[in-house]
């Protein structure tokens, strides 16, 4: 349901970090190890398959508290080389009010990310008010211990459900069981998850809101839409006339994008 | 979180019905034929992968919707053979109440079932007051269509998650991502979820309340623990005193079982 900046790149730069930092990683070769020079470019070359993959192995053999400790480390003290702001500073001001709104009048917010839920769940509730129950994310098995009598699920090296694309409508079918009321997104990955708000047998006769958020304003936040490999746009922008989907155009919509431009 | 008696055996008689009515099933032959006849004791001798890889086959091609319409027409009108009762009257008074005393204090309730959430989600609000997103259980794989602007996601023939036994305590990781306070159960099956409540690592120094419901009346419902093959509680019996988990004997500690009976 939310879109920003920092999920652009932050997941991807942390991610590549993690794997430079574990020495059991298993791909210490080609063409992966282009990863570890922690280029965003590199990785977005990759298949989302092979993404996730990867990113499956470097999780294996963490529990989710350990997972979200270490993000929630990273972001403590990691700065947006752009911007240079901590990643969770870079929210967008109109989407918080979109969510306060919402809760304002007795709806639950949940956040549909193709990132891990140990990494979105470490900030979720501070930046956006949204508890970790809330948050859907890209999936890995998990294996129960009882040793020592101490409960653990650590992560297995396989993906579960990959919570993006198609994945989207999946994982809202299994975690929410329920057609949302409003969806909104950013990219192309996220049509299957606005489609399933506006466009499900339950949605008929309803009113239902679709919003994409058209990254348009070169200036305060970025411009991009059809020609970028991260975060592309373009299916997005033919379906949402079609189907009745608003597309917010940044640079146009939005007096503010970042709360610190208050 | 929830124990009940219609748990025990709703969900397979009404698995087995599916079974019967679908003639795509690829079950036709021994040794999963003997459960045509609707049989709980043949059912219980399957193992729970077998019986779960069953249960994917026999909703493969189904949306969730559809699973919980073809469930709530079947709890419509189903009575229990013992008890003349529909499945959703025999549900526990104490656990109703002990359901409403949480939510009173700002909790939420969630369901960690072994059966799948399309069948528990057809109930689960109107009889526990427990809406469809926070029902966890027995997950397949799902795949995403868009044809004729029609977004679905229909089950596919894969088990994702056995939401029973370790399974429960990887649901709780996915789906919550964080301990529970509480955690009430009544088998082996709710082993690790129970302590995922009290021996979690988040657990430590904090108090926590797990316990397990235990079917000691025959008259007013059923007497059995080690010796049974469905709900069978036996580990559970000796983690209770070592653990610190509550043991609540049905029979001496209930006033009431079955709101009826008031």
């Amino acid at each position: 349901m939310l879109s920003d900046v920092a999920e652009q790149t932050q997941t991807m730069l942390y991610d590549s970090e993690q794997i430079v930092r574990r020495s059991n990683s298993p791909f210490n070769n080609d063409p992966v190890k282009a990863l570890i020079d922690n280029d965003p470019a590199e990785i977005a070359k990759l298949s989302g398959t092979d993404y996730f993959t990867m990113l499956a192995a470097t999780h294996a053999g963490s529990t989710s508290a350990e997972i979200s400790k270490a993000a929630a480390d990273w972001l403590a003290v990691t700065r947006h080389p752009r911007f240079n702001r901590l990643y969770t500073e870079l929210v967008y001001q109109p989407m918080l009010e979109v969510l306060a709104y919402f809760r304002a009048n007795g709806y639950k917010t949940i956040i549909v990310s193709g990132g891990t839920p140990g990494f979105m769940r470490s900030f979720a509730e501070r930046a956006y008010g949204i508890p970790p129950e809330q948050v859907i994310g890209t999936t890995f098995a998990g294996t129960y211990s009882f040793d020592n009598d101490i409960a653990l699920v650590k992560s297995d090296p396989r993906v579960m459900l990959i919570d993006d694309g198609p994945g989207k409508a999946v994982g809202i079918d299994h975690y929410i069981g329920r057609v949302p009321v409003a969806s909104f997104g950013n990219s192309d990955g996220d049509i299957a998850m606005l489609a399933t708000a506006t466009n499900s047998p339950a949605s008929r006769g309803r009113k239902r809101l679709a919003a994409i958020v058209w990254h348009t304003d070169a200036a305060r936040e970025y411009a991009y839409d059809r020609d970028t490999s991260i975060g592309r746009l373009n299916q997005g922008l033919e379906l949402a006339p079609r189907l009745g989907w608003t597309l917010i155009d940044m640079k146009r919509d939005w007096k503010v994008v970042f709360p610190f431009e208050k």
